[in-house]
């Protein structure tokens, strides 16, 4: 397949990176400002060193990404929520020009899901978003060969960052703040991590797969979320006292989505350690199916991508 | 999709049930000696009513079954070794009349899989057996997701029956001959137990990934098998003295197969308690991706049967 890739982020530049692998091309490949663009094929590093060093992308206007003869669209620019653009008119456009698109960014699949799958439902092209949901974990592919009809709820941890923090305070007894800075340190918290502490990140998954589950209905407005900030290191403290420990823990079902701390117990399925991250999809004739790995990271989530775009028909 | 199933055993009934829930239907349903053929679709609670008070299954020679208008084999004999006959005359019938083919049975994918493949690619038809790997749980699929390029390794624990006994024995402090007889009792152990217990039948599963990975090389003579037969009391007692337990084992990878009861950590990932099991699938850019459910079980095994029927192309 033949990649149009905006966004040159971590998971954009790993999706380049990796489409050889998979056996795809790049053909287009876009940040904000410039696009480079090559009918037989982006040369990948040379495009991404430019940008590392200071120059751009490449020549060409990121608008000039849809007049290139692609496949697929893949959507790697930064979430937004609401009206959750400029993502949503880019998957508008291809799938309007009767082009595929595979979404990292969640915005559109959680805020505007039932928009999508008409604008999908009039298209030759196809929408899918393994990547919005759980990284390099398959979600909600397994959910889509299970049928969403026979899953009754999916549970879980699908925020690394949020559970980096909890397995630290668990670990060694300190405090939010002491073990947010340290997690900014490290990388596995952004500077400004709020969406990840807050729940938000965590609740817009958990909405797309509410969505999944329903088709459609759902957005981040919906969500009863609440966040890791105020939970004390004597919290956990106590839970270990009973064998149990704290995580973020999210879950959908066809009434809806709920993120926030919750007890579990210590060495439990859902006590996941670090940024890991894990499902649990309970369905009506297969009992609870547990998927668990790495829920974030440029070529994890990648992986997600390009699984995506080999589950795709030929146009 | 229209199903002609061979065997009405614990899975093949299953899948004649469950079509139905996922917009598929039965056309054919036959056990050994009988088959009830119905091109517009079997009455299946009628044929498995009349089987179970001890008549035919229906009026029809099983040969018959391909006679008919269907879409997709389903191959739901028992598991033979050698030449895996006489599941793999069929999936070559089937294959031959450009039909596709879904598998539960192990025999043909273990022990001749680079034949399947060769009249695969003669064939309009395509041939899928996640069923045979891990009943619910998601395995070869996830494999071929990623594509199995990426994937290093794959190990895990894909024998319930010989899972629940050690975890009895190491709950109870029991031995192995008590701890058999109980599951026995409880069905899940069967009368004959032997290739649950003596490893032949996590092996075979092993073998089909290692054909997976590498494209076909190997069968059950190639695995180096010991099962848990000789694992005495005292055995689980010192592992538990060391945060340890003992699980029967298996990993495939490019170089072979082995299976064999191992220390893991008690409250680790492969520490799958009871009849549950675990695949824990190495790949190269997105870390490990564990993936956990019911390995067994007449409906567990019969949604991954419908779940490769969903993906397989019209013909």
């Amino acid at each position: 397949m033949r990649l149009a890739i905006l966004g040159a982020g971590a998971v954009g530049r790993s999706v380049a990176d990796l489409a050889g692998e998979y056996g795809h091309e790049v053909v287009a490949l876009a940040d904000s400002s410039h696009a480079v663009v090559d009918e037989s094929g982006v040369a990948v590093a040379d495009a991404l060193g430019s940008k590392d060093a200071g120059d751009a992308l490449g020549s060409s206007d990121p608008a000039d990404v849809f007049e290139t003869d692609y496949d697929v669209l893949v959507e790697a620019t930064p979430t937004t929520l609401g009206d959750a653009e400029p993502g949503f008119s880019h998957v508008e456009r291809a799938l309007t020009d009767d082009r595929h698109v595979v979404l990292a960014n969640k915005g559109p699949v959680a805020e505007r899901y039932e928009e999508l799958r008409a604008l999908e439902a009039d298209s030759a092209g196809s929408i899918r978003f393994e990547a919005t949901v759980g990284g390099a974990i398959p979600v909600c592919s397994t959910i889509e060969d299970c049928t969403p009809q026979s899953v009754t709820a999916v549970r879980g941890v699908l925020n690394g960052t949020a559970n980096f923090i909890l397995t630290r305070m668990a670990a060694e007894g300190l405090d939010y703040e002491h073990v947010l800075a340290e997690a900014q340190d490290l990388g596995v918290a952004e500077a400004d991590p709020t969406f990840d502490v807050d729940g938000t990140d965590a609740a817009l998954k958990f909405v797309i797969l509410a969505n999944v589950l329903s088709e459609g209905g759902f957005s981040l407005e919906d969500a009863e979320v609440t966040g890791i900030q105020n939970v004390p290191g004597s919290a956990l403290d106590l839970a270990a006292e009973d064998g149990r420990t704290i995580r973020l823990i999210g879950e959908a079902t066809r009434e809806g989505v709920r993120v926030g701390p919750r007890l579990v117990p210590e060495n439990g399925a859902l006590a996941v350690t670090g940024t890991r991250n894990i499902v649990q999809i309970e369905t009506k004739n297969a009992g609870s199916l547990h998927n668990s790995g790495r829920g974030a990271g440029g070529p994890e989530t990648a992986t997600a991508v390009l699984s995506d775009v080999g589950r795709l028909p030929s146009l």
